[in-house]
């Protein structure tokens, strides 16, 4: 159970030394988390609604470049959740070029729902049904 | 030695569930990098130029949330160069709000310049002169 | 009645050509009209609260570019409300760099309402209140 | 002669409202537009080398916006040249959803060279090998 993901390198998504800048990459990421849901027939509204929750938000993420991409590069984006934890589950992203990883990077989220206080957030239990679909 | 950057979350920079989105975090983490260069002098082409390289890119990088930030949220990131290797240097970013850390994440970052072969980079040694400056 | 916005062009704000992408000036003409909101102690929030909107969504917008800004150019965003109309208004903004337009731009919004039909949305005339502010 | 292009809103596109961001459309006709190039084998790149160039720059653009678009919604962008100039040329791009339009735009574009002074462009006549592709 994957998400693959083949796209262009756009202009806009590089900076002035040519090459992608990259926060881009986590938004990449994240688009890809969201096909990976939408392939289950689910998305953030309707996790939300299903789980009282805000979303599936970050609690940690992290990326390791290993080459470039430019303009007009092919790549192709493979994510899938490695693992599920109590109340966290962690996706994986690498990023290929002609056949090379060039970005290996990690989401790890929770089901947010609204904290007690103002302005905190508390992560609630991975739903079952949730990790039986992936 | 360290950069400090207090801003607003604005509007477009929050998604659906009224938060920051995350990637954000990592453009202001370049950003404030750029800063802190700036304070010494620096900009990614006076880099460029003296040193041959066509920028300091990321090697790895990473991010831990602690507490959301939305709309209107003042907040301050605070930036400083934590640690230097032969071959790259890393830069830690702490977001504040209210005092409290709600963002830790850090940039390993490389002089990187055009490899042997096409669409690769290579990293030279972090020069001398660039750590006393910091 | 004006917001002076003074900043820094940023690496991640300059595509391959080493100039500022266009769309971040949008970006910026959406950030300058909240903080001109925020000058007179409303924002999107406070809008949505107080008038049963979804936000100041655009209807029209655009921009002519006399000239570039690249990485560390200092800029100057200058920005107020231009013209009311029953059921729109129009921001006017001025990009500054070393005291010539570099940019000329507009944004014609509406207070945007939840339609009768899903999906879409419906312009409320603009409150007088709210013309009175500005 | 044109270019469609069909993808859906991801979660980052959309503002803390649940529609897109509007700076994101003007994204989305630049990376439209560069697919336009592409069909025809050109990218920024191969313009910049065959005529000297260091982009095609923005002149003039705009948008209006006639309906909303939310995260998970699936739009088309038609993409064409409409019309050139001695000096620019403008293309037309088209948003729909669900068959219907609900924002249109324009691009005004220059073959843009560094012009006598530092930091200033000047337009380069269109060549009539660029006309003769479109």
């Amino acid at each position: 159970m994957e998400n693959r993901w083949a796209f262009t390198i756009e202009w806009g998504d590089c900076d002035a030394a040519g090459i992608v800048f990259y926060p881009n990459y986590f938004r990449w990421f994240d688009a890809a988390f969201q096909q990976l849901l939408r392939q289950r027939g689910l998305g953030q509204r309707e996790l939300g609604e299903r789980y009282g929750i805000i979303g599936t938000g970050l609690i940690d993420c992290g990326a390791r470049f290993t080459g470039p991409a430019a303009y007009g590069d092919e790549v192709e984006l493979v994510t899938r959740i490695e693992r599920f934890e109590p109340l966290s589950f962690t996706v994986r992203h690498i990023v290929f070029k002609a056949g090379r990883t060039i970005v290996e990077g990690f989401e790890k989220r929770a089901f947010l729902a609204p904290g007690e206080s103002e302005g905190r957030l508390r992560a609630l239990p991975v739903p079952e049904a949730f990790k039986a679909l992936f």
